[in-house]
């Protein structure tokens, strides 16, 4: 019925406070998902979520941030669409189920969340030296592997 | 900080099944906003929903649908970003914080929940022959008055 | 198959801040609830939610309060069981989804949230003087009469 | 300001699904926590769920159910108070919400997301077999030992 089919969404998810490398390697995967067609949602504050969302603007993407509080100037300067949930951690869940396939940064038990409803949402998940949980979850040794795995894996809804 | 502000986004609720003429004068609100630069957010649903995506998709706008739902398929086919929430008629509280500014056509108890939290939240709120609430609410006449009146009180985030 | 069904769940909805007078009422209420084997739930703060609990504790019965906040401490000195939600003023859908039947005291939009929730998911709804919004709503005159309405209205689940 | 302090909510999580001697153990757990004036919630379902509020229930305590689906009868029959959320396995986040202490016994990934956000919100979770994710987590060796720590670690609020 749809004449096209929906781009595929990729979150991106880990700590809210990395390195610099960290943060430029999330960068890296949000810059390749744009150039592929993709949209990144995330969290929507800083370290990780700021990274992608700085890499998918950059590259002329659209950026999505579920944000756990009620206000959207928490937003970080680079999201388009600032979704204030007011739900705390608890939008974690929101993020994960946003998602066509998911990239998992280091990160607390935040991050854990995330990639534990994403498994159990039978979601793609790819680690970049993130939690070990699973045999279910697949491992990038680069930005690009990500991004481009996510890509692969993601099946956006519409088809 | 940003170069740009946001772009408004505009709340459209109202009945999920409605007349075709409501429907219409939905899709002249999406049309409407659309042009104007706005991005639309809805509940994803048919009705008044399918309508104001509908308008502003052929406008070449931006829609969100945030869903009851967690299967983005629920979505309707003017629905560019899908955010699968999963929780029910709750999920009208984030359809309310989403936006800058909410346009209320006629609907039932759950249209009445919106227009709650939007006057609970401050956000402005234009009826169109909805829930006469409060002193507070704005009326519109047209769609195009409504729309208009949306884009004008609302104040994005990120300026 | 239970050998006895669930106690009947009555919530009180209303203002957080409000008269002693009002408050005195939701505490009649409370009481009444209680002497009849009924359980309050109710957001958990204060005006009418303290009001209730009050006088169903000091009847001896048992108060469950879905706070706002994530943070127990925030609930009333009178709720038995708090259940810290995060989920701000969506807390307000489950207040009502726990309930068999629901109170309506005067309150400002959160509370027309919870009567429109509460209507929409076909609840009895029992108004002293609060929000007229549907002829769906059951109108008492007294406290008395507004938590024996409750009572008898209220379907427990279990049986 | 309160004259008595709440009683202890110890949640108890894990496979909705499972063995006659897990759902035995957890039984054990909520016998052990009524017996000791612990207040039991739970996700409100079967296997470990159901076992600890039956075990709960037979010794005379309290147990509390927090539902995914928004439908009173799907609790099970051991469940005195029904929260039920209509929220899917976001409620795994009010579980954890609601507790003093988490204890923990094997399940798959919604499990995984209830020790992640018990871990997040720095609430004492004691593990029966479940997952292994951090230093921060004590282990139990029977469903005693893991009832007493529990009972032991917890700071129920209004103290």
């Amino acid at each position: 019925m749809m004449s096209t089919p929906r781009k595929p969404v990729i979150a991106v998810v880990g700590a809210g406070k990395c390195s610099k490398k960290l943060r430029d390697m999330a960068c890296e995967v949000g810059k390749y998902v744009a150039e592929k067609g993709g949209v990144i949602v995330c969290g929507g504050m800083g370290g990780i979520m700021e990274g992608v969302a700085r890499g998918a603007r950059e590259a002329g993407g659209l950026t999505i941030g579920i944000l756990p509080t009620d206000l959207k100037d928490d937003a970080n300067e680079f999201i388009d669409i600032v979704i204030p949930t007011g739900f705390g951690e608890a939008r974690n869940i929101m993020v994960v189920r946003a998602a066509d396939a998911v990239v998992a940064f280091p990160g607390k038990f935040g991050t854990l969340s995330e990639m534990a409803f994403a498994l159990h949402a039978k979601k793609p998940v790819i680690s970049v030296n993130a939690w070990r949980l699973s045999e279910e979850i697949h491992h990038a040794e680069s930005p690009e592997e990500a991004a481009e795995l996510a890509m692969k894996l993601a099946v956006p809804s519409g088809e």
